[in-house]
């Protein structure tokens, strides 16, 4: 078991892809990418210097150390049981809210490689940037995959599964929800004939001040300062769109029972 | 009416503050600072190289051009009433939240000089990143204030009394809310063991990704993909905690509204 420089990949989706670039940059060879659909595995292998695509999951005769599973959350465990790892190899899934457990079947070969970052179609990950959070079901294991997270560059944090649902939890919290803001911020603009642009200085020195700070230290805005008469005047500027007005009030009174 | 480089402050928060030291950087003198607390004002002023304080509000015998007047958003009126303007003198509030009307008594010598940003207490502010939003009750004074804007090399955009109210909705939504979910992040991470830190690639690219693809196109995570699974784990590790976990349900549901 050890990290001889050949991976492989199953899955075709925006994590695969943004793994295959990535190992095929830091110069890991990419063995092989697979896929149920096999079209698609074939577009991202092209995209590769040397890798067949297939949709067979017997790996035995495939020379690959790791075998990373980069599908969706609900196919990892039933794609996990199909596969036939080649001696000596390990596998590992990348997801942030699935324990180690879903690919039990693997026993002692088994690990997860989560890196922290949000991934969309049009994006290429600079993984130099990224934490990859690592698990393993062995030490061995563990070290292998850190082995594997170095060659692109990541940071690596050793986070257990219990850990890693809560890291997934504050993710969603911190980015997801705060771009779903950004939407409806957008929206709010676009009514004053005004663009997202305008609030991109304020977001960049929220985001410094909030890590140079702490986000309690760093809270401002009429919630914290119990603005009632601004707060008033925001809920019936918002009126009319009685879910944005809610979801206002929601964090509004979430800011005044935190301080 | 003309900008000579003179500016008076009303107001001792971090605003004033603020824009005091960013004038005196920029070589404008502050001839003055007023405030109710003479002490706080003295403070200010202090900082600067030739600069009064005081707690009188006439500043007919006072040589500036423009007033600034960064006060509590419920004080302006009543300050304004209160504040005696030198001949051809101008005087500004630095609201994004309070009309221009709440200078009335100063007719067309009123304007808005209000600074798109966040400003903590131990903050200084480089307004060269900070778009600034003029109002101005004429053309005249729209100038003047633009020209003061320039000095601390500020952007400038128009924007008059009912716009600036949807901005500064937008800009609560958008900063405040955002470090809000940081605070809630930074809990759920803690009781992990784990730093905020973390997360700080992950909210970087967040950012970035949402101002150059649009928040709309930017969207990640288990909402956007009606991922039930991951939501339902996400609101059981949640469970205990009613307050987060409303908050939590209530930003999904709401990206999966509107998408």
């Amino acid at each position: 078991m050890q990290f001889n420089g050949n991976i492989g990949l199953v899955g075709t989706g925006r994590m695969a892809r943004a793994l295959a670039l990535a190992f095929e940059n830091a110069g890991v060879k990419v063995q092989v990418i697979a896929g149920r659909n096999i079209d698609k595995a074939q577009e991202i292998a092209e995209l590769l210097y040397e890798t067949y695509a297939t949709d067979n999951l017997d790996f035995r005769e495939v020379e690959i150390d790791v075998l990373i599973i980069a599908v969706s959350d609900s196919a990892i465990e039933d794609v996990s049981n199909e596969i036939v790892l080649p001696e000596g190899a390990i596998i590992a899934h990348t997801s942030g809210s699935i324990g180690l457990e879903a690919l039990s079947n693997h026993n002692d070969k088994s690990g997860v490689f989560y890196p922290l970052q949000s991934i969309s179609v049009t994006n290429q990950i600079n993984f130099k940037e990224v934490p990859i959070c690592i698990e393993g079901a062995t030490l061995k294991v563990h070290e292998l995959l850190t082995s594997v997270a170095k060659t692109i560059g990541g940071k690596t944090i050793t986070i257990d599964s219990e850990k890693r649902l809560s890291l997934h939890v504050a993710a969603v919290m911190a980015s997801n929800f705060t771009n779903h803001l950004l939407f409806q911020a957008s929206n709010i603009l676009a009514s004053s004939d005004l663009d997202l642009e305008i609030l991109k200085p304020l977001m960049r020195h929220t985001l410094e001040k909030a890590f140079r700070m702490g986000p309690e230290q760093a809270q401002t805005g009429p919630a914290i300062r119990r603005d009632f008469v601004t707060l008033q005047k925001h809920y019936d500027y918002l009126g009319e769109n009685h879910e944005l007005l809610k979801l206002y009030k929601e964090l509004t009174n979430s800011i005044i029972k935190n301080s």
